[in-house]
């Protein structure tokens, strides 16, 4: 059994904790949190050790794994301590919102022959996942276009808005993770924005919705298509589109029931609204090959240095919205 | 050019008055029907000649096919006359009501090398007609089973439902000729069917929907649903299931549009709602039949027989609601 | 927590042992099997005490409830000393094969304010379950018809046909549950069914296929299309229809891709195939309604009651069979 | 009857010819096409005059309106010249492929109270109009972003591209017009594109794929996704987001056929190949609109400024590639 830490005892962290322990070949050592009853009560379920010091269980010898679900701003000194401790990391994403940092915790554990996985969840959702391996089968030939559509259900609080490094760096930074699993190496950017005149994306400068347009090494292109409001439920779509055909990933609905009516035929619910709903197979996944990557003594299918290029891309959205110009990229 | 004339000048008739003069290998030459003006009218429109009197049609030399588009009633003695004239045929489902009036005409023409073509357009229908050649085409391996869904938007007048011959005769019948297409041969037929309480249906004493169930002589099975209303519009489809897989005949809508909202997603439009505008390609391609049997010197696709089986099979399903029993057929 | 007994050490039963354990409000106490190595494996797995001998476990004074997942000819036994001893029972469907020793079981434990619950788990699927609350709810008005189709997707082994009951008891009986889910007291039941010729079908005197036809006490009607193989998976579906609309439960599929290539579009892959995975839901939501019950000291949602209707049901459909005839009947 | 030259006997003359016929308020009075036996037998069949020279037909003072259905090239002097006759014109889209031209039209003919209708058929089509009625009346809320997907099924031939302007000017055409129809004033255009490393679009200096991006004055956002080749058809899609939900014009399937077998299960076939055939109910009612405008005496919905402001665009888009800049444009 893997003897696994978490850091964050969150949402998200309560959702890593039930993927360890049930996955049958890990136990939840240790939780830690600063805030200590979020970090009690969930040890307490499990029957793991708590702290409000994540150095706790870093430090402890009987660890073998460190699942990093804190805030964002503590997540590259966390990947550092764990691996100086020599313990394999599962971060969530993003590594960090500054480039110098990401590339600064990099320069001191490059030489540890470190283990870090990114937790870039939809790589490991069951629908993307097919279409995924579907392309590499060569189903649709040569890859042409990608379109990701990715619009959430309600826009966050406008508290949140003003740390979380803006709309590309937050939210579209999953979907820059997607198009390089599709795409690979990803040479140009370009963005535009808006904020729908609404007055809270106004005064955060930040934007309601976006479109930002790739290209990678073999000219094929991508299309992400962002919002940060969805009337109907939290819209996670994509069509990858190839020589001989196409394949769609579509959203989740709750069942399967169609309605049929004066007004309307085959109507079906709202699509799954909230993100660990949606994603919670994925979750599962996603630690199932942490622990596979380990067993296998391998790299992880997805790491520090695939975190760090999203975050390429998200600067070079960033600043093709700023200039209105295509930004070349290296490193994406 | 074929010289056609077109007995009855009503909703069908026009109808078939379009298909005929699109067709571009037929003309309309006479229009008759007992109601003068929508004959004086009809036949205005295509420059026809026209009477109150089919005979005055029949009758004339230059004629060369009659379609038989009047009252029911009408049916069996308009057939004869035309064959006896020497004319091709193409007649409006039913023959008639009463088998003995059937097979009187029949005795009548059978020595003539009739040509007559009945007109079962679902037959033509092109999901329909496509099923089917998917099907026989053997896709889906030996068919096993076939169910039709068949529900009319709304019910007749009561004044219809009076003189119809009752909803087997009348509604089910072109449902037991689909059966026939499908399967062939029908050996057996049950029958349940209610009146769903309502005063009109039971004034009536006949039936607000139905199921019926019949085998052929593989041991295939066939299940009709029939409802005189339905409030999404006019529910035609079918499913044909085999060793191999199933096919699957969906309902059509006036156009493409899919609405997702707070409520619902992939809302579709209600389903083509009148008959005439969801088989109008089928009238189209039934008349293209009717010439090109002529055209190539065969029988057409469907004929007398089919018309006077579907009536046998009707029969057997009154039989078998009236005394609660299977009822084995000859003939269906 | 609720201390729970399982009977049966099968493929149900480790999927009732996995539900006992994550509900969080029960507890594995005994796993009981004739199987010694299976009781012990799965009791081992969760901690629990085994035998061989139900009774060790029924006797158990620690125990609160029984959840019998044995073989079918085992039932009546069990529940019977179940609810002698004062446990709550959750039993499998079917009760029994034979009427009479249903009755016979009845008959012991009536007086003794029995709480037994029967295991039709298709209730609790959130897809019908959604159906059968927006029907009752009023959505599509007076329910006319409810259309069951229920295909499995390879038959069982010859040796099982033998001992199963035949197609009605064994497989349909879930079906005879949904229509009275539905449609309440059933009043009258004819069926047809079909060997396709199968030769082990043929020798087992059983069916390959069949089809089922019921009226309820307001008149409406129900069809039951059953094949004991489906090409493309488990398919599992319902239509219910009244007058203001219907509602359609559809299949499940593993992922939510679609493919488009030049033969064809929106192709989405093979319904699940197992029917564990397809209710594992539902098997939740059932023993969660098991625990409902319990805590609000009420009668469960579906109870001995109803699986002796659903046999009821099943009877008489297999004398329609014989008989060629609709069978009325009462307490189905 | 309103009297209609047609000036072009091509592929889109053929269609429009019957169109005209069909309306039941026009006649073909004269077709015009250098190619003589092309003119004489589209003539002939509907009993019209021809003749190799348009003025022939322009100058006749029997004839209303003039239909432009000729060579890109001609449509300006096309235009101009009926104007000046006096004639009622519906002129194929685009205008031209040169603003300098089309702004000297103008310039020729503003003073004469023109009557010029565009042929941006794609407005009539009934899905992508229905959209755009459902928009208007509100029901999605203020519209945020479009989305329009328009592939080809295959690429024109290499004579063709040398000629066709480009793909901005000869295929995105109709997509920058949609934008428009949807969106009103376009104030910003990007573009990328991609040749596919395909020699023939390397050769042409032309675009095998390209992704527009543009904002309205709203700050609404559009994504126009073309592609010169699809296997699965001629793609044809639209999506207009709204803050209350969305509205999807999906494509269009010969049949309403469904597949299900042991690797997939609701496949549909493949969406209607050609234009003519996807887009023949669009050019009836185009037509049908130019009939009410004319008899209304209302300005027709789509006009010379129309045509225009789709060049604008593709200016833009052209100079966006070439500059990798975002460019502001003013009348489009």
């Amino acid at each position: 059994m893997l003897r696994v830490a978490l850091l964050g005892a969150g949402r998200i962290g309560q959702v890593h904790a039930r993927s360890i322990t049930e996955s049958g070949e890990a136990e939840l050592a240790w939780v830690c949190d600063p805030v200590e009853t979020a970090a009690s009560t969930l040890a307490g379920r499990y029957g793991a050790k708590w702290s409000p010091e994540p150095g706790d269980a870093i430090e402890d010898a009987s660890v073998d794994a460190v699942l990093i679900a804190s805030a964002t701003a503590t997540h590259t000194d966390l990947i550092r301590a764990s691996v100086l401790a020599g313990r394999k990391v599962l971060c969530e994403k993003p590594i960090d919102l500054d480039m110098a940092r990401i590339d600064a915790c990099w320069a001191d554990i490059a030489g540890k022959a470190p283990f870090v996985m990114l937790g870039f969840n939809r790589r490991f959702d069951p629908t993307f996942r097919e279409v995924n391996e579907r392309v590499k089968a060569g189903e649709i030939g040569p890859i042409r276009a990608l379109r990701v559509t990715s619009r959430d259900p309600q826009p966050p609080p406008g508290a949140y808005l003003a740390v979380s490094g803006g709309m590309f760096r937050d939210m579209t930074i999953h979907d820059f993770d997607m198009a390089r699993f599709f795409l690979g190496q990803i040479v140009e950017v370009s963005a535009v924005a808006s904020h729908n005149n609404d007055p809270v994306f106004v005064a955060a400068g930040d934007h309601a919705q976006a479109i930002v347009t790739m290209r990678n090494t073999d000219g094929a292109l991508c299309t992400i298509v962002n919002s940060r409001s969805c009337a109907y439920g939290y819209d996670q779509r994509l069509e990858a589109f190839g020589d001989l055909g196409s394949l769609e990933a579509g959203n989740l609905t709750a069942t399967a029931v169609r309605a049929f009516n004066a007004k309307e035929t085959e109507a079906a619910g709202p699509v799954l609204n909230f993100f660990l709903e949606r994603y919670l197979p994925a979750y599962k996944a996603e630690f199932a090959e942490f622990l596979a990557a380990i067993r296998e003594d391998r790299e992880p299918s997805v790491g520090f240095a695939d975190g760090r290029a999203a975050l390429v891309l998200a600067e070079a959205a960033i600043e093709s919205v700023a200039t209105g110009r295509v930004v070349p990229v290296t490193g994406g």
